[in-house]
């Protein structure tokens, strides 16, 4: 395995480029999410052996849930076999994202509190019907502002740490409404190939990359 | 002048790099900020011709505010330039900034509420003394929600319209507290140089990139 002299504690994973692999293959834009399931457990695997803490994973939003149903219903199968599949594993997992609406699939209700699975070893965090409007407004939402008088200890996201590093799939050169609080100080590396077509040479990359990085926190 | 099938209507401005700047010419880090004036300047001639709708300069942070007193002086002098050349032209100007804090140039006082200079023609905004938290926790800290119980219309810079595409100078891929809110969809360009090199070139390699970008707003 690689070694590198800096490693992010968080990285954040925006797998794009699904429906786009599927047309050039000549499938259905919808057939492009299972195979991006398998790209999501091998970058799972590998961040555990590198010792990664806290991987997040951009699964769908509410934005996306404007598509075609026989879409909307492909993405969503597919998040539900990868949370599944997580909590097989070693994970501390947690899935946020809007539950009190019918695009939230039911069989990951289960997972809306942080729960360990196996030896725990890495926090996951897999977005699901995630809105960044819903996400920033989720106290004022429920009437409750943080007794910190900080709106950001009360967002829906809370439990999900600061990024250090986002690696986007696809050759798309923007957050499309990724955590925008956790994402402040994030580096952002883009990786051209579609999601399904990952390997972890692209990871490699991003990570050699990013340790050459002088961190700031913006100072 | 250069045509383009498709232009950004707001475009923000990331104009880092002025310290390494100066240290590769053998000056000091502070001395770099002066040499960052007559770039924002050409730039925003370049957009009032292009006929960009609205344009935003990452002036500083409170973050920088941690920065030795020397350069804190400097960037502060050279924001207030900028800000008082921006008045003698056609603008409908803007400075955004917690001004409750000693950073705060009072020079910049008068320029908090949008004011027309000139004809207008652009809208320009200008960040002085920014920090995204306090941006975000502005009606709450303020004691006032806004009625529509979205706090997203309550944050300070909420006269600041969504951004299309944001160009970072000096290599940096990362937001370091720019708008975040504003950013959630926006196209992220990186120009390698330094800002104080700035060239109308690296300006047209962003937007010509920009306009064969796939606009979703995250659907």
């Amino acid at each position: 395995m690689k070694r590198f002299s800096r490693l992010p504690q968080h990285i954040g994973i925006i797998p794009d480029g699904n429906r786009r692999w599927a047309l050039r293959k000549g499938l259905k834009e919808q057939d492009g999410y299972e195979s991006g399931l398998q790209p999501g457990l091998e970058l799972y695997e590998l961040c555990l052996e590198l010792g990664i803490k806290e991987l997040t994973f951009y699964g769908f939003t509410v934005d996306n849930t404007k598509r075609p149903s026989v879409q909307i219903r492909a993405f969503q199968k597919a998040c539900v076999d990868a949370v599944e599949y997580l909590a097989s594993k070693d994970t501390d997992l947690l899935v946020v994202g809007n539950t009190q609406s019918r695009f939230f699939p039911k069989a990951l209700l289960s997972y809306t509190e942080r729960t360990r699975f196996g030896s725990g070893l890495i926090k996951v965090n897999f977005l699901a019907n995630y809105g960044w409007n819903w996400d920033l407004n989720y106290s004022v939402q429920n009437g409750v502002i943080s007794s910190s008088g900080n709106i950001i200890d009360g967002i829906a996201s809370s439990d999900i740490s600061r990024i250090d590093l986002i690696i986007r799939w696809g050759g798309g050169r923007r957050l499309s409404g990724f955590l925008p609080i956790q994402s402040v100080y994030a580096d952002f590396y883009v990786v051209d190939e579609m999601w399904p077509d990952y390997s972890i040479e692209q990871v490699y990359k991003a990570l050699e990359w990013y340790q050459d990085q002088d961190i700031t926190l913006g100072g």
